[in-house]
């Protein structure tokens, strides 16, 4: 008689950061999968998975999430632009060109670089949510879409109606894994009666809602002119502002707008690689979580970023801070892990993920150790293993990605998408989509 | 009768960046390498090379130069501790502590992480040059070793004494690959008459100078208090400045620092990420390049940044000089590749690198444009390969790389040093240090 093997999944020989709320870590530990869910961590677990995975003295630590980013498709084009020249010249034109066929490459380039980075849970706020809903029902990730409601002027499928559609379509398709927000662009692109329907059916259908806000000076100095009150006075007005909504951004915040966040427990996601390139400015992140406001890490997106790798954000987002507050001491690299873990899930309100806890959700990576510039790796007292992903490792050490319990990449080998098969289409659509913007003379 | 091979080496079907004075590129290019030398660049190439490398429509490049940069062994040791804490509590005792076996060690590891990261030139500014030298021998790299001078309080093998023994040991060792310097620390750290002797010895020797300058605000404070004058000015009066001094850092300059350096063609290092992590402050860049100033990238060292990731070091000093010029057009992608080649070469005297044209040394490397994050790769007028390069790439893109014609790392596989050795002595090395400094205990 054989014996029943106990586990779907068992990953075996990890330095194991489980990111719960003690930080909890195992020198030498497995991780046992069953049902999607993470059932058991110890060292030598006993039992047999039907499928075992040797991480061979690596990193095994929750998935990353993104908690802001647009799933766009022509990256490292017209750079270097002043923001409103790039904005104008480049941004909307290709914004208005855009088709179902660019978001469909766009969503299937975006997802197999996330598997490949580790990302496991992002949120995007884009176009055309159905083409890339599609994809992430193929490519395994867990995603919250949340597509872009603009008022003026409302670009094809970016109004309230089509937001509702793409939610009754999505909400109950693929439960647990796919969820549909509402998207409000941003306070000065949305209208007030938009935003308050949005509130009122967030409510009804018991949907999140994500929203750009108080990015850059010049639009909160506009908005405060043209309205007599700050971004955010605005949205507490207009009773936007719960512990259903996740900002972006929030760069250029006064302690009246950090005190009025706080007291309705909105989170705010921020993107320290796109506030540095589109010199929007420093995030107040410190006071931010001085205020006990949830916050989360993103990436953006490939035109402001230019990649989705959230290693490159974690250390970024450490080194801006020490930078801006003249504090070496600033944003330990503790704290910035889980500002792109356990944070991150709290920032999009999804308590199942985000720490490697029996009954979570099995969103699980592997990190390479191995790799020279990560070592030396220490152990005991003066382990330094979070220190070596957050300042030293990228995208490219990730080995192993696993969202539910399924492996999405081992060993740096995407399963559930075929790159080879999608490296023409995105180049197909990208100098597709360049032609229809008619942004392809000599700059 | 078998046709003679014309060429050691071609590399074919590469995207061509020559990095020349006129930015010339070859969408679809060949280039050959004959005694070490670059001798031909082409379209369709004709004749042959012993050995020809297909690079698949990859970015082909000059390879990059780190202009400073100390081989150190301990990376992600106790992080974000205050700048003076971490000096006094880590750094000190660990630099006590240091011993030729971990110069060994601590070479290897960095040398390692150079070429698989595209860098083929770099100039080391620590402990024990004879054994970082040896492993160079080695590796392949061509690299500066300018040996660091303490006259208060002087460490063992720190001295004038000892950096000159290594010059003549050193000096015609591994002629055009293997450079000797000096390496006088910092203004506050070495004497007025040790510079001076310095200064005469370059000359007589014909060698460059690297020292440390105008890194941190108390540093340019104190001395100015204690002297009377800022770093740059004291330098002047001791008669140091010249065209063979390179100098690292220069943070906190005045409007007549610059001019004096710019008066003297004095060039500097510029280390975006570790001025942001040790909440240095942020480099005039443009000043310094608006002053006609040679300016080049450096890393640092894995202490403080913690990776050898030369695009990372690109991508960071774009995105610090936006944010601080609240300018998103500052710094564009040309300049700043030009900052890691043909600009660097310049900042460290070296005529013969920084750009792919005959005549040139054949520093090399190819990067892969192939990778999910590197796409869409669009050619014409707008093409966007630089764009690619220096904002999404990162070390692990790099796939091939090669000195003085020699292939260093082809396919990710590196050739000279064997990574499979190095990580247990690496780590036995690391161990040793941190129990020799006393530093093992808990935090």
């Amino acid at each position: 008689m054989v014996a029943a093997k106990q586990y779907d999944l068992v990953i075996r020989n990890g330095q194991i950061l489980t990111l719960d709320p003690q930080g909890s870590t195992y020198p030498r530990g497995d991780l046992a999968i069953r049902g999607g869910a993470i059932v058991a961590l110890a060292p030598d677990l006993p039992g047999r998975g039907a499928t075992e995975i040797d991480a061979r003295g690596n990193a095994v630590l929750p998935g990353l999430i993104d908690c802001h980013m647009h799933e766009t498709l022509l990256r490292g084009f017209c750079e270097d632009l002043p923001l409103m020249r790039w904005l104008e010249e480049v941004c909307f034109p290709i914004d208005r060109a855009f088709q179902p066929r660019h978001q469909h490459a766009a969503a299937l380039m975006g997802q197999l670089e996330m598997i490949r980075g580790g990302i496991t849970t992002f949120i995007d706020i884009y176009r055309y949510p159905a083409e890339a809903a599609a994809v992430a029902e193929r490519s395994g990730l867990r995603a919250i879409f949340s597509p872009q409601i603009v008022d003026d002027p409302p670009g094809p499928g970016e109004t309230l109606e089509t937001n509702l559609a793409f939610i009754r379509e999505w909400k109950d398709r693929v439960p647990g894994r796919i969820f549909t927000w509402f998207g409000p662009h941003a306070p000065y692109s949305v209208r007030p009666e938009t935003y308050q329907k949005i509130a009122r059916y967030a409510d009804e259908l018991d949907v999140g809602i994500h929203t750009h806000l108080a990015e850059t000076l010049d639009e909160v100095d506009g908005f405060r002119r043209r309205m007599g009150q700050t971004p955010v006075e605005y949205l507490a007005d207009l009773g936007i502002l719960s512990n259903r909504l996740v900002v972006a951004h929030g760069v250029h915040l006064t302690d009246g707008d950090i005190a009025l966040l706080a007291r309705h427990d909105v989170a705010v996601a921020h993107n320290p690689t796109s506030n540095m390139k589109l010199a929007s400015g420093v995030a107040r992140i410190p006071d931010l979580l001085g205020a006990g406001i949830r916050v989360g890490l993103g990436t953006d997106s490939n035109l402001s970023n230019n990649n989705l790798d959230m290693f490159e954000e974690m250390r970024t987002a450490a080194m801006l801070q020490k930078l801006a507050r003249r504090d070496a001491g600033c944003m330990p690299c503790e704290k910035i892990l889980r500002l792109a873990t356990s944070d991150a899930a709290a920032c999009l309100g999804m308590a199942d993920i985000g720490s490697l806890q029996a009954g979570k959700r099995a969103d699980v990576i592997i990190v390479d150790l191995h790799a020279p510039h990560m070592w030396p790796v220490l152990s005991g007292p003066r382990s330094n293993i979070v220190e070596q992903l957050v300042y030293s490792a990228s995208a490219a050490d990730v080995l192993t990605t696993i969202v539910d319990g399924k492996v999405l990449m081992h060993d740096r080998s995407v399963l559930t998408l075929e790159a080879a098969d999608i490296e023409p289409l995105v180049q197909e659509a990208a100098r597709d989509l360049v032609r229809c913007a008619g942004v392809d003379g000599p700059r």
